[in-house]
Order: structure tokens, then C-alpha cells, then sequence
């Protein structure tokens, strides 16, 4: 029973409610996108045969390799809503069977093609379970969240990926993790130009000879566009933020107009002259952390308050052993230095970032300045250019 | 605060609803049902004036034993809402006394008796904690979970049984555990016949001589009735299913038509010939595990999420030394290659079911088939013929 | 998706609500009163320029030691509300900045004074956390929690203490603890009479030679008022409870006529002779543990389920080594004998009522008796007084 006498919550600013619908596509997005390519587990982690679970956008889903190609299935039986992955039993190559009542389902279609405690049953070939597309590329396994009209294709997986992501002889290593935020925390912590505010002390600034200021902000007065919005000729849509070019970097930090603080000059090499996110939510850095490489990550919703941190280090390295020696380098120099050295930051700051934004009051609240005018445009291209929003399923 | 810019949830299929509309009684009962019977401790457990506070469908609950005859009274103080338990004081025999402020109720009928900081308060002898009937039968301690108008008994416990668990010389063997799961889980995984499928690899079955089919369905093209309803001259209401006589038992279970799954046969003892569920939540399966022995088990809810699964193995041995003989077998054999060796494999399947059904959403969202026609009757028959539901109490 | 079937609860009584009505404000102030001094941290407890977060209220705020004056700001960033405690970085002694995109608040005035990433941003000036005046006095820091108008002063912390606090050569020691309830339940606690019940085998009883009765309750029929309402001249309001001047004191309990239970009599020290209770919550027992000493203890909110329990033993001890003494005092005798040897036993009697209160059921659910009259009187007088209701911040 209520409190009978409740005191009455104060009431939210309408102007504030009113900016919010220029992109309450975006608010709503808490689970993400729908009919779009997101990136999942490593092809490395799929053998065989062997059915693996995992959670995308709030739905429990399950991937699994036949005969080298990877399908993607619920896992969640028809009948009585278990987990198929509770318990594995698969007994024929191309299916699943629920391990509770037989249930038995073939992942390329999902279809209930068998029941093993009733083989008569009229439900046998009338009910599938949700499957989707999947594609792999660079060593990550994409699904397209989404559904595919009888004897159409999905878009290619790269109309969701950022421009150069597939670029041929581009190595990419791969360094998945678990954050407790919000996607969209982390979206926006990757785009925003001023918080490499926290990166002030990164080790990667002297140990790569690189320098980087305390923030990009606009010029007194400014009055030109801070960002631009690109769509490419694979369909890729994403905001170039422009504040390396148009805005002015700030090396010194004041308080009362003493300088307190100034960004290390760990040396000249430059990095980071482009930025951009794109649809569903993929940062391109180049070149980062080194002039040889460009930077991609993506930030894929778990569930609402978790994403997959997926972090791609990536270089051009022609050859054969392109591969190979680029994972050497990685390992040796870049996984410490950057992916840990540089990164580890950004994530506890996603994750102290999401109490304010748990219920969504933190959009309303939020106090945005003028350097988020470049949030304000990826959250409205967010809203006016996805396929879909996901919601929960039943 | 809520998203102002929330999206719309899916609805639910109408007919599906429709057709809950008949079982509607079962679907409210979460917590189980009124006025009836349900077993909780065993009585070895409850010791001459020691107090012992327990769950029974979401109350908070006490049972004491006074005289060798044992009392259910709510563990609650009038008072302030404290529970008696969090520190019991017992100064006379027939009483418990709230540690707070010494407010004193009787076991017998629940009369606040006295107030020990104030014996001259008006409340004394006017309020009363609820107090339920108890009885004692094979070992179970049983409440009564309901009203009895003054100068009324409650109905016999035999009621609420399955037949001839009271029968004479019926001895019982009672393992008691928690199960995370809605009681109605439990009493489903029970009756359920496919169910069987989880337990193809049971030990009991080679261990015992036995056979289990991986399934019982309805023969193709079926109009038969697969279950039976029942009164008993006790009063005793339940389904008996009648799959095993009626239906088609699966020993082979085939994927695009190869056997891929056979099931064990162990032997030659007929078990399980009879399988019927009762109100209020009592299974018995005859003869279970052994052709000497019926098996009873009862799910007795504790709360929304959780319920009691009293597991009743017996076996009819007269004379002064059954109960200890039956005992030492149950001990020596039964305990491992049964209660263990076969039914751990229910609890975690039931708790595998719960999340779908946590919101009672998987009431409309399961997809039932043929075989469940046992279940449907049994939804069907609780909530016909229950005396009450619970719900929960303030 | 809700159960489509739901039982409907049942109704509370209408003549409880009603009744609830007079004292409305009281069940509203889960999280306490605004505009009114609370006790916080130590004093101590706060060095030079080491800010230090805490909860008040529902609130997340800061305390900061500027030049020796302590202040109290917001814990929560206006741009994207994550906590400046997470990472702190003060760059100027009266500013703290924080650590996601520099945004740098001034503590005297909560003011946005600067932000490092962008010194020519719009909004520096023109934001402000929200501050709270703070005072200190006998090792407490008080923060007064509600707006002063410009150019107006907070009342004095006297107004919100209990009368005797803050004398002369009053010396204080301080025990604060966490305790799991709403801190109504540790006020009701503190002040109800006849809860001495659970400390009727204290060991402070024989250890201080004192005496405790059971209870103190009404004489039958009596139509005297039990409690007095006061306002001091320095604007504290609170209430006597005249229990022990106006009632009966009870040495002996007895269930059923006999006699099971005698409060011990440890000597013939008289204790407790006044208790008061003020606002906002701060009860004084008066003498207490000692004929030499008065007992003070605090019940400030830290969110819906959990209170400070600042427990402060005091004595009048002139002299400048006054404070040494009468904390070698504390430490050797007092601290074991009185503030665990008594009041212990309040706390886990105050979590021990929480569920029962969680929602706030219990203040319908309810049944007082007579002696919690004095009880109604301060909810009625918390009601009428206080000077603004506490709800959740955003």
C-alpha cells in the first residue's frame, strides 16, 4: 500500500522537456538499436558446435558455429521460457534441444523441427524461435538485430561499421569489456572532445611522445557549426566533431586566473586530428594511439545498464605476416600503454556517470555547455536516422 | 521521475487471455491457497516449548509445541510489527512475550494475555494475534492456513492428502528443501509427464532395474481424454494423469528422423503407473522408485518466489520396527540413488523456469502442446475447487 | 506486463487515515525536515582542504575545511551529475574542480567559477551548486539544511539542539554509527517509555548501582495529560514526557498473575528522571548513564532506510583540563558500560522495526497503546513545527 499521503514530487522544467523531443528517439534508445549490425563475441570464441549464450539489447541470445558458419538464435524455448543453454544438448549438428521437454530447434531458421517427447506433436514446424542474421568481419562476430523480409538480405554489415573499419589489410585486435553503464554513457564519454580532461595524466602522452590539451572548446562568439554530419556512399552515417579545427585548444587549466594545471607536451607527434561516431555507436579516432594507427570502439548495448566496451586497436600492415606482427606489437606495446594505459579511465568514468542517468531523469537534469554541442547533434542523428529502437521482449 | 518520452510496450495476444480467464484462480494464486493444509516442519524439529519462526505464503509464522500438542500463531506484534522471534521470551509455558515492550500472547487462541510494562492497559484481552490450527500426521507438522468459525473444527488433514499417504503403517521418510521457484513451478515440473526427459540419465534407473520412456504423448489424431478429475470420499480433489495408460511412451528420441537419443532401460520394474496431483500442491507418483513404494511430494509456497519442496519417500511396513527399518533402507539406499539421484534434477530445472514466470507474464507468453493437456486440467481444477486464495497480509 | 488477473488488496481502516491526518507531516518526513540544523560529521574528522563526502537526507554532499571554517556543498557536478568525490582534485583551496570535463566550483558559495576545459564558456558565473550553511559546536559539524535568503542568517544551532547542549563546560563525546532504519524508528525508539524493556538486563543497571523499571505506564483511568509540549527561549520546541512524574513505574512483569519477570535493582542511583524530545530529532535523557551526566542522542536521516546515530555522552566538567578528564572518564567506563552496555540493544531494535515501516504500511498497520501517547504528541508536534519536509532531490 502507498504512503496515503505522499508529498508531491517537483515538477520538471518544459523547456528542458521540450529540447528533449528534438531527440527522444535517443532517450528512448536505452537498449539501443533495431535492424542494425552490432558487433558481439570474437570469431575466436565460437568453435564448432559449440553454442555459446550472451545478452544483447536486453534479449538473451545464443551463437553458434556450423560447419564454420555462425548462427544466432534465442535462447529461450517456445514452450516454457527456459534457457536452452542452461543445459547444451544438441543432437544433430544443425540444432538445439531443450533439455526440459525435448523441444528441438534448428538454429539456421530457428524452426521447431522436432519434439523428442512427442515426435506427432502439430506444433512441430508451426513455431520458430527468433533468429538473426550474422556476419563476421575482422575477427568480430556481427548480428543484425533485426528482422529480414522473406528472400531479402540484411544491409551489408558495413553500412554499421565506421569508414575504414574494413579496409583491406587494416589488423584489428580486439579487447572486449564489460561496463556498467549505460551504451549511450559510453557513446558519449568516447565522442566528447572535453573529457580527455581525465586522460590529462595518461601514460600514453610521454610514453608515445604525443601531446594532448586539457579540452577543445569553441572560440568567444563562435557562431560556426562545432561538427558535420556525413552519410558515405556504404550508407555509413555518423558526426565528424570539428573542435580540433574550429575550436581552440586549451593546454592550461585556471582557477581565479592562475594557471593550476597544464597538459603534459610528452612530444610532437600528432594523433587524434579526426573524430567521429556513427550509427549504432562507433568511434573513430585517427590516427590514435600512434600516427600508424586509427582507433574504433564500440559500445554495445547489454542490457540497460550495461554495454560490451569494445576496443579495436587497428593498423594497416600489408603482407602476410601482417597479422602476426601486428599482434606482437600490440601486445608488447599497445595493450599496456593505451588500451589499459589510456582506456582504463574511461571506464570508471561511464560507470560513476550512470546513478545520475538510471531513470532517464538525468537527461532532463543534465547541464550541457557549449562544447556538447556535439552530443546535442549525434543524439538528433541518433534519433532521426536509426531503423528502429529496441524495446524489451517477452 | 519517468522517461516523459517512454515507448509503448506490446500488447498481448486477447485470446491467450481468454483462455487464462478459466484458470484465472490459479494464476492469482502465487502465494498458494486458503483454507486448506499445508505441511511445514517436521515435528522432530519442534521441541517442547521452543519456538520456531517460518514462511508459509508470504506470512511470517511461529510454531511452538506446548504439552506435547504444537500451536501456529503469527511471529508479528500488534504493536510496532516486530517480529516475536528476533529474540523470544517465554514466560509461562502457553505464552511468548514481544521483547519490545513485553506485549504477551497466548499460543492457544492468540489473545494478547498481557502487557508485562503495563498491566493495566485496555488493549489486554481484546486484540489477538491470527493463530492457525495445526495437526500432526507421519512426521509433518500441518497449519491450517485459514479461518475456522468459532465452535467449528477445520476439515480433517486427510483432505488435504493424497490418498493413502495416512495410510496405517505408511511409513515416511521427509527431506525438506528450499527451491527459488513459484510453488506452481513445482507442481507443474512434478505432474508435467514429458518432463521425464530431464531424468534420461537419472542413476536410479539402471540402479533400481528400472525403465523410463523420455516422454508419454497423446496417440496422433488423439480425442481421448489424457487425465481424470477425482473426488475421493475424503474429500481429496485431484487429476490423475492418464498419459501412461492412455498415451504413447517415447523409449527413441529422433532429429530429422534419426534416433539420436535412446532412452536407458535398466531393468524390468513397472514404475510410475499412477501419477496424480491434489489439492492443495501434493504429488504422488505409485509405485515410485521402487514397486514397494509410493512417492509424495508437496510444494508449499513460502513466498512469491520460493516454496518448500517436502519430498515424502514411503513404503507400507507394519510391525513395531517399521518405521526404523524403513528408515535404515531409506538411509542406505534410497536417500542417494532417489531423493538425490532423481529429483535434484527437478529443483534446478524448476528454478531454471522461474525467471520467465517472475511477473506472471509467462502465463500468457508459454506455448503449451499436446501433453500439457494435464496441466491445463490441473490449472483448471485449482481454481474451481480451492477454498480461498492468498494474498498478502498486512 | 502485469498479471492481467490480480487480486485486489484489501482496504485499510478509514478511521486509521483519518487519524494518520494529524500528524501528516510526520509520515511525509521519511528523509526528515528542511531548514533545520542536523549533526553531521566530527569535527575532527574534517583536516585542512581534504574534502569529504557524506549523506544527508537523500543527498550527496561534500564538507570542506577552508582556512579553518568547514562548508557543505553538493557532492553532484551540474553538467552530467556524476560525484566530485569519485576522483578529487582541488586546485586552489577553496575550489574543488571536477575530474570529468573541469568544471570548478567555489565552496563558499557553490558558485561555477571556472571550467578548465573551456575558460570562455557562457555558463562560468552563471551556475551554482547548492551550499548549505554549516556551524560547529561541542565536535559536531551542524549543517543546516534549507535556503537562506540574501542577506539573512541562518537561525542559530541552538534552535535545533536539545536545551543544556551547548553550556558552558558541557564536555561531549561523540559515537556515531549506521543504523538500518528509517530515523522515525530510532526517534520513537529513543523516546517511548516503555521500550526500556529491552534493556531490563543491562549491564549498566548492576554496573552503575542504579535502577530500571520494566515500564512506566498511565495509572488506570487516567485522564491526565502525559507529556508536556515546550518552547524554549531559544526557539527549541520538543516534548516532556511526564511518564515517570505523572505515571506508574512497573518493577515487576506478569503473565497470567504471577510474577516472571523483576527489573533489577542494582542501587539506588536515580537516572532518567526528565526525558525530552526536540526537533528535529535529538532526544535528552536527563540525568543519564550518571546522576552527574545527560544523555543526548541524535536521529539524523541519511536516506529512507538508514539513520546516524549519534550518540553523545556529556558531563559539565569546569577547567581547562575538563575535556581531557572527562574523556579518559568516557573511555574507561562510560564507552563499554553505557554507550554498547545500553544502547546496543537500540539499535537492533530500530532495524528489527524496519520492515514492518519499509513502505510505510506500518503507520496504518499499526496499534498503539496507552503509554504511546507521548509518541502522537511528538509526531502531532514534528507535524506542526517543523519548518519544511525533506523529499528526494533530483
Amino acid at each position: 500500500m502507498n504512503d496515503p499521503t505522499q508529498v508531491e514530487k517537483p515538477l520538471v522544467d518544459p523547456d528542458v522537456v521540450a529540447q528533449i523531443k528534438s531527440w527522444k528517439g535517443y532517450v528512448q534508445a536505452k537498449l539501443g538499436f533495431r535492424n542494425c549490425w552490432y558487433p558481439t563475441l570474437n570469431s575466436e570464441e565460437l568453435e564448432e558446435g559449440k553454442p555459446v549464450p550472451f545478452q544483447l539489447a536486453g534479449e538473451k541470445l545464443l551463437l553458434n558455429r556450423i560447419d564454420g558458419k555462425v548462427y544466432c538464435m534465442a535462447d529461450t524455448c517456445l514452450h516454457r521460457g527456459v534457457p536452452l543453454s542452461e543445459k547444451v544438448e544438441c543432437y544433430s549438428k544443425e540444432t538445439i534441444t531443450c533439455w526440459y521437454h525435448g523441444w528441438t530447434y534448428n538454429f539456421t531458421d530457428g524452426r521447431l523441427c522436432d519434439i523428442l517427447t512427442d515426435p506427432n506433436s502439430k506444433m512441430i514446424g508451426q513455431r520458430a524461435l527468433q533468429t538473426y542474421p550474422v556476419d563476421e568481419a575482422k575477427g568480430l562476430v556481427f548480428v543484425f538485430l533485426g528482422e529480414v523480409a522473406e528472400g531479402k538480405e540484411p544491409p551489408p554489415v558495413e553500412r554499421d561499421t565506421a569508414p575504414g573499419f574494413l579496409d583491406d589489410d587494416r589488423r584489428v585486435r580486439i579487447f572486449r569489456r564489460v561496463v556498467n553503464s549505460d551504451w549511450r554513457l559510453g557513446a558519449e564519454n568516447g565522442f566528447d572532445t572535453t573529457h580527455i580532461f581525465i586522460h590529462k595524466n595518461s601514460r600514453l602522452i610521454p610514453g608515445n611522445q604525443t601531446m594532448l590539451p586539457l579540452g577543445f572548446a569553441p572560440p568567444p562568439g563562435n557562431k560556426d557549426k562545432l561538427w558535420d554530419r556525413v552519410e558515405t556512399e556504404a550508407g555509413q552515417i555518423g558526426i565528424y566533431d570539428r573542435l580540433a579545427e574550429r575550436g581552440i585548444p586549451h593546454f592550461e587549466g585556471k582557477v581565479g586566473g592562475e594557471t593550476v594545471v597544464r597538459a603534459i607536451h610528452g612530444g610532437d607527434k600528432r594523433l587524434a586530428e579526426e573524430i567521429s561516431l556513427w550509427m549504432p555507436g562507433v568511434l573513430k579516432v585517427d590516427p590514435f594511439p600512434d600516427p600508424t594507427m586509427i582507433h574504433f570502439e564500440w559500445y554495445v548495448p547489454r542490457d540497460e545498464k550495461s554495454h560490451w566496451y569494445i576496443h579495436c586497436a587497428t593498423k594497416i600492415v600489408p603482407g602476410p605476416d601482417g597479422d602476426e606482427s601486428f599482434g606482437r606489437e600490440y601486445e608488447t606495446i599497445w595493450k599496456d600503454l593505451y588500451a589499459h594505459g589510456f582506456n582504463d579511465d574511461d571506464i570508471w568514468a561511464r560507470e560513476a556517470t550512470q546513478a545520475f542517468y538510471d531513470d532517464d531523469s538525468g537527461w532532463l537534469n543534465e547541464q550541457l555547455f557549449e562544447s556538447d554541442e556535439c552530443l546535442i547533434a549525434w543524439r538528433k542523428l541518433a534519433s532521426e536516422t536509426n531503423h528502429g529502437i529496441q524495446t524489451r521482449r517477452r
